[in-house]
């Protein structure tokens, strides 16, 4: 809850409820100077409007962790803003383990993981790190992308209680019992989000991936239930990213 | 089927169907150095009785992909090895395709994804950019910790064929769909490997990880179908790496 907390501060703190997403191409590996510069740029004019930033290996594979994106990580915290490791992790426990040991050292707030990969010897040992660290695990519940009604949108069978369910609610109800600091829930499926919220309430907060260049709209998300909004191409790619961050930031709040 | 044409050659030159996982507990970044020598140390050590070497988060994290895991990915190289990335890639396409691009812009011969994440907008540009630089895909099937029976052990609904099958079965005919260039399946579920043997045949090689520490046993895994056996903890912990992986070698050779 520690995590979930610091969420609820710093968004009503920064007002804004958008999270971003430091997604940049491939570049090539000699420009990562080049790379670093533009994310700093890019963070240095977003950063009031908005909550929290999320990286992916977009920025970890050409900059790598320790002194290229914990720099970002450290700038970040200086403008009051969480971090959010978005490493989907869905390895065997004892490894798990050793990526939330690093990203955490590194300074992030709260990893993303996956599910579907089970508690033993799975996600457990993540939470077990995070409760010590006093960081937050996300989970994927459903994800923005057309192939995801393939895994994510499947319907599994509960042999215990011989009923069929959708995978996705499953997930749901897995992040309730597992105590998950927040779920990730596609903007571009908001039949999908309104579902989950009935399950998981006020208890998880959702955050939504999707808006902008996937085709997710901001209200449409909102409506149905989705507490946070990650938003990344649509602003890291502007010409302007402060205006267009600003201008999501608005719609948001209205 | 550029890459499984490698490494059936190379395992053949180098009389070994050992894929050596280099794996190593998290180390404190500061002695990034220590970890490094010791990773090269290590593959100094046992070489002459594997095939290829699988890197995971646990050297990306700390060392950095370029200049860091490249350098153990030229080392392999050099002598003649196969590198497979573990990065377990699961995310949306657009980042996937940033993700291949960036570990086979460091040298890796092919990178393991997750297929619950689907095709169109999923797996389907990891594909892409492995054909486009002749290098290989190998698909996740069934996963070797005890928490893998909750979502790869899963039952799911062809909704289409209004059957039901389980989760494994579904990613192993994925993977012929898809022409993936190998699958991994547990050591720890010989009984999995044998089922998912008998659907794929020949056409697919299995890799099979959890050999040793984590309780599966080289016969067992063989004899159920797989060709590469995966071995990680057992040999890179051990006090002398070399004799172990002979041990290994020769024991998977009779």
């Amino acid at each position: 809850m520690f995590f979930r907390g610091k969420m609820e501060k710093t968004a009503k703190s920064k007002d804004s409820n958008i999270v971003l997403a430091l997604d940049f191409p491939f570049e090539e590996p000699k420009n990562k100077e080049k790379l670093f510069s533009r994310a700093k740029n890019v963070l240095d004019r977003v950063h009031p409007y908005i909550c929290a930033v999320k990286i992916n290996h977009h920025l970890v594979l050409p900059l790598g962790t320790f002194n290229g994106v914990q720099k970002i990580v450290e700038k970040a915290h200086d403008f009051g803003l969480l971090t959010i490791m978005d490493c989907k992790v869905n390895d065997i426990g004892s490894t798990n383990k050793v990526i939330a040991q690093y990203y955490y050292a590194s300074g992030f707030d709260a990893l993303i993981a996956n599910p579907f990969i089970g508690w033993e010897e799975g996600l457990k040992p993540i939470f077990d790190v995070a409760q010590e660290l006093q960081r937050g695990v996300i989970l994927l519940v459903y994800m923005s992308h057309k192939g995801a009604t393939e895994g994510y949108g499947q319907t599994i069978i509960n042999t215990e209680k011989r009923v069929s369910i959708p995978q996705y609610m499953a997930f749901a109800k897995k992040a309730l019992k597992w105590k998950a600091d927040g779920i990730v829930a596609g903007a571009t499926f908001p039949e999908k989000i309104k579902e989950i919220h009935k399950t998981i309430g006020e208890e998880i907060p959702i955050y939504s991936p999707g808006i902008g260049t996937q085709g997710g709209k901001i209200k449409a998300a909102l409506e149905a239930g989705a507490r946070y909004l990650i938003v990344g191409r649509t602003i890291t790619l502007a010409e302007k990213p402060s205006e267009v961050a600003k201008k999501i930031r608005d719609q948001a709040k209205k």
